[in-house]
């Protein structure tokens, strides 16, 4: 599928992805940048590792398809810093969960050279890390594609079929659409299930011991990287807004049923969740 | 350490009482009970029971020690409906997620005649039905039990020994404390993952296919039923609206951060959830 092909900044997910791209044979040549000196002479050698490049400009020189990584603040300013390596025509996607700052402004520094088209694989474990990278990391799960109505039509078709070969199921939104559906199943749960936490630290101690499986399912994603969420809340902020403006009257329609006692409505709320719950694949 | 324990509607928790008692030589004698004629025919003959009783009243005479596992709002005319037959002296308990109400009214209904104390085994799993009981469904999980002042000390020792021999570990506080607690740590847990699905259940329904398991984590505890959990809620109601409005403030806290791209605060926020989430035990 492609001659060459790199992968910045490789954690998890970009581990994932050169794996995967390996052992399908999506890519002749697979070259790798990190940012940080210790893991490029980690990956060094690695299967799914074709060459490591001291820097990304480097890493991007005449590759075909170039994968971005990087946490979602980190992905414009590299976008920048590779664009004088491209080669014209190149392929530039990325892994990142909010998609319309990211796509314009990718699309805008790239226009007339290279070819930028956002995605986001829902994909991911409580790991961290290339050293948990999986092969079948993306096989059966949603990957977001998210083109403009500028974006060059090849590249969407190429970066589609590239999902396609590591086996994702691969849903085309505009980036606009994508960052109100991520506000609502992703994003809301993350606020909910970290706002909950923090309110329990404020608890007595010794209450945490006194937790149930519930309490531990529930709050699974509070335990995530704090800078990492920071920047995500930061890049779909009105969209999260509007998803915890529209819970908010939710929860305080769930409130006045109990505090009026009418557990019809209490039970119209259970009920009409536990539908929704049941519907949910896995 | 019984002669002869009685199990009075068993599910999941009474049918998994009943088999850790015997797997621990907890009782000579098991007698069980259940509603349903169906429940009772399926149970006749199982290793983990030795008779079958057709009435709540039969099932409980001249036993040692009755444990009622049924729903929180049927425990307490269960109390009433077994009274006249319970031997003098017979210790009851229960299994019920909400404890003032049902220790205050079944210590009143039993006074000078049995002995009520209150327990609350946090244990369960996503499974209902005592054909999925487990001999070691208590093991290292957390058993309250929950005295009031005026209970009976060799029936509250009596309890917390059952417990024990059934591998739990018991935490004795007051039944108001104990509200207070699972309020916090079980309710309110409960209330959000159920009223986040209700919203969602009211968005495009395609969006429910491209869920990641942030989602999937969070909510699962929506899929419970609705019956028992608004009689949960209905019995822990004050509780359970204080710490909904300590909630409140807090989503209210993040909001605002958000809001006023204040991201130290969220951060902070994300941060203080982290350190609580990176504490829980499992």
């Amino acid at each position: 599928m492609f001659a060459s092909l790199t992968v910045l900044a490789p954690g998890l997910l970009g581990g994932s992805v050169a794996k995967a791209a390996r052992s399908r044979g999506v890519a002749r040549h697979i070259r790798v940048w990190s940012r940080r000196a210790e893991t490029r002479a980690e990956i060094q050698g690695l299967g799914w590792c074709d060459s490591v490049a001291a820097t990304a400009a480097e890493a991007v020189r005449d590759s075909e398809c170039v994968v971005i990584c990087a946490p979602v603040d980190h992905i414009v300013p590299l976008v920048e810093q590779i664009r004088p390596a491209l080669a014209p025509g190149a392929i530039v996607t990325d892994v990142g969960s909010v998609k319309s700052a990211i796509c314009r402004r990718s699309h805008g520094l790239l226009a007339g050279h290279a070819r930028f088209v956002g995605s986001h694989p829902m994909a991911g474990s409580d790991r961290t890390g290339h050293a948990h990278a999986e092969a079948d990391l993306f096989r059966g799960r949603t990957c977001f594609v998210t083109p403009l109505h500028e974006t060059d039509a090849g590249a969407l078709e190429t970066v589609v079929a590239f999902w396609r070969a590591l086996d994702a199921v691969v849903v085309t939104e505009t980036p606009e659409r994508h960052d109100e559906i991520v506000a609502y199943n992703s994003h809301l749960p993350h606020v909910l299930a970290s706002t909950l936490c923090s309110l329990l630290a404020r608890r007595d101690p010794r209450w945490r011991d006194l937790a149930g499986s519930g309490l531990r399912d529930t709050t699974r994603i509070a335990a995530s990287d704090s800078d990492l969420w920071r920047a995500i809340f930061e890049q779909n902020r009105e969209e999260v807004l509007r998803s915890l403006s529209a819970y908010e009257d939710e929860l305080a329609a769930f409130r006045a049923a109990l505090a009026n006692q009418d557990m019809f409505a209490v039970r119209a709320i259970l009920e009409r969740g536990r539908e929704y719950r049941d519907g949910l694949r896995g």
